[in-house]
């Protein structure tokens, strides 16, 4: 792990993060909304994780664990402080109040209704502070006649057709291998809530924004709707064919790997057939264009296949590269944690954790030249901030944030 | 098609977009920077699509089309103005420069290095334009080992280890059925501009932003590379369940359709549990929580599967969300068109489009309550807007005009 960027390396960094001065409440819980409000957080927003007390964000049961601390709530919080909140009770929401007039963004992925319920609709919220921008991220969005039903990333995936587009076309439906929807929701929730910064520092004030995860589901069928109501024609899974050229698919090889040529326009598929030599394919009518390649993409595969197996992986991939044609080996998890070029981006970061040690996640996913993004705080143990966020936020007293520790609120 | 909205309903709206008044030029291709561009026009910049002359931009080659117009190009590209520039001829250069000069964003994903040959390094971008956001999209980044490779979606699919944990487990690694790679590069380049926009309203400088498809598709691991890391345990494929909670997986219906079941947390298991009846799995040990029912989800899943199979989906589907458990039917794309909470959310979005018709495609993923996303503009055709543009930007006179297009310039 020596080639990671350590946590001390990444301080180091003078410049401040583009989100500077921006405060955030993030009352999330899970995936869409806390990776949402840890970008903010990455770009050097000061954001304060709100967490029942006791048991804390319903993520941290879910395991694995690191020394009693859960990975999964790990990997979506770093860069937030984590402060304890009783929101049932009104000590609880009176904090809240208090932290809300302070804030620039508020994120929350309740059920809709639920802020509502808890006292906190958009109406009160915007004459609490009218410069607060509020980001709700929800399974089906704020109104519609699904809006008040739970959901998540996968029934988004089943319902947008995602899992019926993805899989081999004899097979099942397959879900995506991580919680693409989530991810997804949470860059547009993270989009919205810088947009209706910029807004606001046009109009002075602060708006709603709303991001389901069916809507940004829905969002990655590239030409799917179009075709079925212009062309009637549904799309549907055909495997790890591309669904716009040919050839374009995972080929095994003579050493048991599995590796993935994506040829696209005549000049590639010309080096490649010539490069194929006694097998090319290129002087058959049946691949003569892109169009006659999808349309006889079984027998073009075949050919390919059969010259892909003769070849070890590594000489496979040499001969490809050669020929400027883009391909890869389909690689395993374990063989990325010591990728020189993963390590040379900083993309896999060692995080000093005060209890589970020295955490590797994920690292910085934007590369902003002059306003870096940075590890400011590990991912946060449950109430780990609540007195420093209280007195820096509120300047409540000690005695003050006694009392609400003694009624239970924080 | 009568509930989706249409351009003319769209463009009542009387708010002005998050964006208003900023200034993008995309000299992009194909998805992860059209998309991003796009989106910076949802939310209303203006944006022009440099393309070269004749044939235009790569992907407007790339079928199926409608009227001659390619509906790949168009899903990612609304919301822009096309202006045609030869970007290999000086007269061309000089255009360019001029538009810069008036931008607030460049959007590019060529192969790194490739901007600096035609004589646009960053250091003359900033010289052009010190207010200038260059927004760098690539496969890996604009430095290391592999800066220099071309790459596609599918190759950061299968790079990164998302192809690999994708699929059945006993199965092949299996490709997303959607380019999720590139949707969430253009999502991240999204943020990138709009945090360097925040930035440059506190310091006056536009900076460099750099983002990549293998970092992009690195960012949604989950909680992978700690696991190995630290548990030497290499997260792979398994089909439709999930990784964290059982029982959560597609299950097969009497009527030939797939339900998933998205059951986490003990209440929601006593209540599917107790809602089985005879076939109820509650009382055994092996189920007994979360931990369990993981490690003995094959038998879990087994017990549930008889259970669904006596069941409609209709019928299975009422039981479930009478007890409050997220599931799905999983849909097909054909299924979504007349969905009616997709109408009501404006999901589906008619275009009026001038050589084309009417083309629908996927709605706004954002909705602002202040400053809603909506059509300015179809996808353009090639160079429609050529001589719009070089008058609103640049005030060049029709004579100026003439004479770029007689040299071959535009």
């Amino acid at each position: 792990m020596s080639n990671h960027i350590t946590a001390e390396e990444n301080r180091q960094t003078p410049a401040t993060g583009a989100l500077e001065g921006v405060r955030v409440v993030d009352l999330s819980r899970f995936i869409a909304g806390p990776y949402c409000a840890m970008l903010l957080g990455d770009m050097g927003a000061d954001v304060i994780k709100v967490e029942p007390p006791d048991l804390g964000e319903s993520s941290r049961t879910i395991g694995p664990f690191v020394e009693g601390e859960s990975l999964y709530t790990m990997v979506f919080n770093r860069n937030k402080r984590s402060l304890t909140l009783d929101l049932r009770s009104e000590p609880g929401k009176n904090v809240l109040r208090d932290l809300l007039r302070k804030a620039d963004v508020l994120v929350e992925n309740f059920v809709p209704g639920t802020l509502e319920k808890m006292g906190f609709d958009e109406a009160t919220l915007t004459k609490l502070n009218p410069r607060l921008i509020v980001t709700r991220i929800s399974g089906f969005g704020q109104s519609g006649p699904l809006s008040d039903k739970p959901c998540f990333d996968v029934i988004a995936q089943s319902m947008s057709g995602l899992m019926d587009i993805t899989g081999d076309a004899k097979g099942r439906p397959t879900m995506a291998g991580t919680y693409v929807v989530d991810y997804s929701t949470g860059l547009y929730a993270t989009i919205g809530t810088l947009g209706a910064l910029q807004a606001r520092s046009r109009t002075g004030k602060g708006q709603v924004v709303d991001v389901a995860l069916l809507d940004s589901a829905l969002s990655m069928l590239m030409t799917a709707i179009p075709e079925q109501q212009l062309h009637g024609r549904t799309m549907t899974r055909r495997g790890n064919r591309d669904r716009y050229c040919a050839p374009c698919n995972s080929f095994p090889t003579s050493d048991g790997a599995w590796v993935h040529i994506a040829v696209a326009g005549e000049p590639k598929f010309r080096a490649l057939a010539e490069t194929m030599g006694n097998a090319s394919p290129a002087d058959d009518s049946r691949f003569l264009d892109n169009d006659a390649r999808m349309e006889n993409v079984d027998e073009l595969e075949e050919i390919i296949c059969d010259w892909t197996k003769t070849q070890t992986a590594p000489a496979l991939l040499e001969c490809l590269e050669g020929i400027g044609v883009p391909s890869a080996r389909v690689a395993s998890v374990s063989d990325l944690v010591d990728d020189a070029h993963l390590a040379h981006r900083g993309q896999i970061l060692d995080m000093d954790h005060p209890k589970a040690g020295t955490i590797p996640m994920q690292g910085f996913s934007v590369q902003f030249g002059d306003s870096p993004m940075r590890l400011q705080n590990p991912p946060p143990m449950l109430g780990e901030h609540t007195d420093e966020v209280l007195r820096e936020w509120l300047s409540l007293a000690p005695d003050r944030i006694n009392q609400l520790r003694e009624d239970g609120s924080i």
